[in-house]
């Protein structure tokens, strides 16, 4: 329940349009709901200004679904974060109107597209081409969350011609969202480039010491560029949910 | 030098005021400087909105007070941080205009105030009293960047009603810093509470197995708030410039 | 200890010719059985309380039958941990009065259900829904150990307005067991409550850098409550046996 | 709570207005200081049953000399850990009345012996004479809290037989703390003579792949004792302060 | 070639029984013999007492046939370490008097029982059942290279008391092998009541922090017993390799 | 670049209007291409000698099949590395004149073979037979640079004669590359033993503490011979492609 | 105590020489004798063939004066390790006649030099000059129990025609210890070229990532050759301890 | 030695200038000498074209000097690495010829300079001032090799158009050194824009997760720039003497 919601229902109830009992009803359940296997916390949108996500790892389809359910009734929009493709399945024969993503193994209920609230756009770039289901993850989220979004693939410092020539690309956006595996280099050089603030995400692509993105996430947190903070390894939803809070800072919502 | 310097003296340039000799001289710096044993980035504050900051660690007190001979000359603020009392006192009888704070081992020049440019305050929280010294590097590196900054300090999650009595404080905030040893635990808190983003500095404090910070990092970066992300352990520096580019975010510079 | 010995002790005390006391004594530390592939250690429940548990990784269900033919003869109640649906479906045919639990990968037979001989109640709280078969596995362990046990799932401190609805659990219970993956910052906050012991409970949930639990371990070992202990990764069984004994600490048993 | 709102809660008990009950349960979550560098946590005692202890370490002298008066004033015993010589002797200057216990690091405030309200004794066992200070820090804890507590040193399993010899000692105990550096095998012994609960502190004695602990606590962590839980490495102070919430289950304080 | 096979063939030629012609043919592999894949080190049996001994990991079933149809000439017993079932097929297609040791993962060629050349017994020690198929690697090992060899099954510390009743057994032994995972303990204790050397060999019994065998590694390196040495994880190749060795000093072969 | 462009500025030298050194000076640094999942760099064979080559790993073979398209026009040879077998297939569809190896997982198109360029013999070296994989991706790099390149496996320093009977090959050599697995010591002799450039290339053969690789890394990182230097584990490509590189110093391409 | 001993005063008792109440006098500390910070292992010598080793790190002087006070009384000879000057000092007051070795940081009290009773002779080989403080401990333990002893300095692998200069040594010996650091490797030379058990020792000598011995002591867990077994990191007294107990398998003590 | 002086000392003996007896002395210690704490590698020219370099930490000073005794004699050149400055005065007093370069801990004793014998130009990259150190080492080094090298300081990415100001030089330098701490991405940029092997030597500048170069090195390893091979960190003297080897291949010494 967002901010919007609840303030038409009291309103509402304020001007006699609403009952007293028909408004707790719909409240009652404004700071959680307990369904056994989880506490459903509505009153996130409204304290966070974006919905509960749903962490699909470790849940059984039965569990996510359970979840869905409640938060569904209220929400615009819920995602659902590390679901496969089997766990997918079933919750889209339950819930036909939801969306599958599978590169970034993400499922949205959207019910309408989300109005652009975010200040200016969040560029999402990439070091290499295997590393775009973590750059699709953070694309969905920040699209979710109300904001213009660009990206950019395979422009990493082995060939870095390439990045220079989207210097003007770089230079508009008003946060930059870095992802890169291996040596997890190009957040520093892009920081380097632009005043925006950067969210570098590590990916676990590689092999031997690239330790599943340890190195890669090493490095970023090593940067010499100081407009840069970093997320966890493959966490394609959190700089996406970063990146839009970053875009909205002073917004009112 | 920053845009403004350059406007001007390209204006002057424009209307005859300044012979384009005497103009060249004064930008032929513009990009960089070979002093030997450092190449001074005079265009820093150009593209990034703020001026090369030394990083004093494993430099000399002479090698530092030449980059600051250069960057003193056309700069109206110059830090240089992780320098310890001895080499800050050879600093200071160089340019006695300087300030050390020795809590956070920071040395400042700055000729005049900076304007308050940033759109919100940026709130400091600690965890602890012994996470000071990190708050302290990251206050003064934002308030040199033209920020209000506000600091909680101690209200860590043993006790978190401490933390619960300024809710006001949290809401109110543009962007956060959350510094925190041991565990780790308050960022998760923080985020979870507020719309803003949130930075978190792990600090060293602790013992065992807090591996000088490497704990609270780790925790950090796998909060399970999504507005959260994280710095090098003690960079309270980096947090300070992040929660500033974050605080100026499509803010014209 | 073979049956002669055995027989010999206690036709001596059916004859006057022992007393009890030294009779009892004698067989107190006298008692395993050696079966080739395992030394059944019958004496367990005597000196500990509980009878020896089956560890099933690594064992063959032939293992795993020979120890429970000896076990099960001798004991009210017996549990195999870490034993996967393949391997219990064998024991099952072996023993069909056994049950099988598989969120918790436990089996267990149990020919009476225990006497409540605990002092209070254990609460087990998880941070998430994810984190449940842990959490089932310490519930079955402290059931199976005579204790009154209550659960409380997916409060963890994104949304902490759901751990403080439940207060008043928090401070009845005689111990707590608190399971959380990522992070692991949930003991922390219950620690910071209450004035019983905590047994933090690591789960293996996250992803990158929550190493499969190793950090919320390290957040737990860290911890800035004091009334704190931790155990292994994804150990349930630990944490109820662990919460057991605390229990029952000062009752005969 | 600041001394306007006391006041007011307490002149409408003395008036009648406010029923006793309400009064407490307004009281009982509302108590700290804010003193600057610290929120002195006054409401800790009543939450948890033992004031706020002061972690020395990273604390200046004057920061912990202006946290103790503030509890000084309102507690009878008042514990400061990793606090070495140095700034021992500043906070001695100032609180006469304080003794320091240079082996643990450890200074005390006590304004009378605590009573003993501890079920049982607490036994603390270490493996080697070198493990002697974190021993003493445990023991100096949990007697302040209020318990008996033994000692006994120097019996670690290279000489198994001396562990033996105090066989009985160990089946009394109601709660038993086990330190050990090096391979941090004891616990798992001792834990397999005893139904109590084991409290394992691993210590920091050893060379080479000990690690500074981390063998002896992995190796706490993964004992084949199921009646064992860990606190960090050295954590005396956390060791005797978890035995003595578990010497104190069920009773009233 | 072992040592009698080459001092019969230099005797006949000496006698003038063997064309030198003849001898240089069977001796021209005596140092090694390259074939493509590998250089079958034919002089090893010489040199080191016992021939090359194949590791099966990362070789093809092509690959070990190749290599043993050049050692099973000329030596009396071969060994392929490391080998899984299906692997073990296509040799034992070609090799129908090999045998495979599924639990060991182990295949041996063996013409003659080997003489009994050690000192004494080796005795072979593992904590718990789950160890067995390290012990058997160890054991099959030690067998093969001329070693009476006993074996003793999960006597763990967990339950002392089984470790005691064979004190005799441990005292007897020339040289013990202990297989231990988890914590690793076992060899401390064992070490602690024996004159004899103690060859330690941690399994990768466990989870969480027990890192497939690392926790066991540490703690054995770690012992407070001094004597004892350590090898790989999962090791009882070289454990009974080493024991072997140890069992021969001084033996002329 | 794209075609409009190349054609203006190549008409513009055909019509005498752009000095030829002005026009390469422009081509020289502008060639790359977009294809969405890709930025093509069609530049690097201009700059490094050697065209792009593809990475594998993390790739969907649609993508890897867009890139070639785009590379195969305007290169004689083409690499793609770490390709396993199921998408080779489908790339070898649609290039049938590419070859698959399946050791190496290297795909290779190849319309003419590469001139000898390089000054010497690279021989690469591998303790094992079980490094052959790796030493088979770094011939097929080394090759397809144009090199000599000779290869002798299974020399490690068990057996250590086996090497010194190749001394002459060794000293002969321009470059060595080194594969070793487990302890990684066979760089370290080989480098004793010879004034060339070493290149010591990690392989993950081992089990337990060789950790896939990393003991073997650390060892040639820390050899006690100091011309050597270290690619990442497993990584035969880097290795052929540096040996490459140094066989070809102050070579004009 | 010693067999010798124990055997005289009990063959005095049975044949009447010496008094029960007097042999009982002699006897009473067999077992161990508490001193308060020690329970002193009196039984060691009797159950190992050599007397307790005092684990010097972490003690204080006075205490280990107290533990000598008790063992020198009954022992020929006693070891002190990890001893440094300082503390060895004091101890040199209180007892003149023992010897400090402050390469080694052993400090002994030796009556009688020991007889020499194992088999051959122990050789002990560096890797490098800087490895000799580990090597001192080593031989000064193999000689205090009774070993004849040798060293080899300086012949690692970068120079391997050094070590094969004393081939007939290294057969020749019954045990070798090879002491190493940097990368290890030598213990695998050595191993590979001789049939006699090898016990490595990891020293630290080294620097950035030799990680204080940990790469040495990976390498020689990791080595080709199968008749090396490991100590932990710079435990010389661990080397020498255990090549004495193979020295010594089968004798009689 | 190097191979001319014994060309000529040969040369003399055929000629009959030389008498044998007199040869044989000077060639006596060809090979190498014992000198009790150390076996001087006299080869080691002669081998390898460089003399044996003295590795400096963990010696004593009259080691080092009892070394330099032997190496003087017979070499033109000789470096000691990783000597401190209280060592070297030792050193200094007994051969007054030779330099100490304090910045690089290094001490040389050159009686000629040596002649230009590599290719090409190695020029030394830093990414930071406070890497200057490391590249000393290298440069000091390289130099007495026989090489030209060229330095360049300070050019890290985040300011990169500072290393693009000097493709020239980059192009043109027949190998490349670069050192960096903290992400070490410094490396592969270079490496992105250059036909020449790049040595990359990470350095231990940095704090908290660059843990002491280890984030460097990783990065490194990991580059997606593949003519770049890795040395141990702050290996400065590696680094120079590896790329001495490149310039030099297929050089005859």
């Amino acid at each position: 329940m967002n901010i919007d919601t609840l303030t038409q229902i009291l309103s509402m109830v304020a001007e006699g349009a609403l009952p007293v009992g028909q408004a707790a009803d719909q409240l009652k359940h404004l700071s959680f709901e307990d369904i056994g296997c989880a506490h459903v916390d509505h009153h996130r949108a409204l304290r966070k200004g974006f919905p509960e996500v749903i962490f699909g790892q470790g849940k059984t389809s039965a569990q996510i679904i359970a979840i869905l359910e409640k938060l569904e009734q209220s929400e615009n929009i819920v995602l659902v974060t590390r679901i496969h493709q089997n766990k997918a399945d079933a919750v889209l024969s339950r819930f036909p109107n939801a969306q599958y993503f599978d590169d970034a193994h993400l499922l949205k209920i959207e019910k309408q597209p989300p109005a652009i609230t975010g200040r200016g756009t969040i560029l999402i770039v990439s070091a290499g081409t295997s590393d775009i289901p973590v750059v699709m993850e953070a694309f969905l989220t920040a699209k979710a969350m109300g904001n213009e979004v660009k990206t950019l693939f395979d422009v990493g410092v082995a060939g870095i011609h390439r990045l220079f020539a989207y210097r003007q690309d770089l230079e508009k956006a008003s946060v930059i969202i870095v992802a890169a595996g291996m040596e997890g280099a190009l957040p520093s050089v892009v920081g380097g480039l632009v005043k925006a603030p950067v969210i570098a995400v590590p990916t676990s692509i590689g092999y031997g010491t690239s330790f599943n993105g340890m190195t890669a996430l090493l490095g970023m947190l090593n940067s010499c560029s100081s407009n840069i903070a970093v997320v966890n390894i493959d966490n394609g939803f959190g700089a996406g949910y970063m990146a839009s809070t970053i875009n909205h800072v002073g917004v009112e919502r």
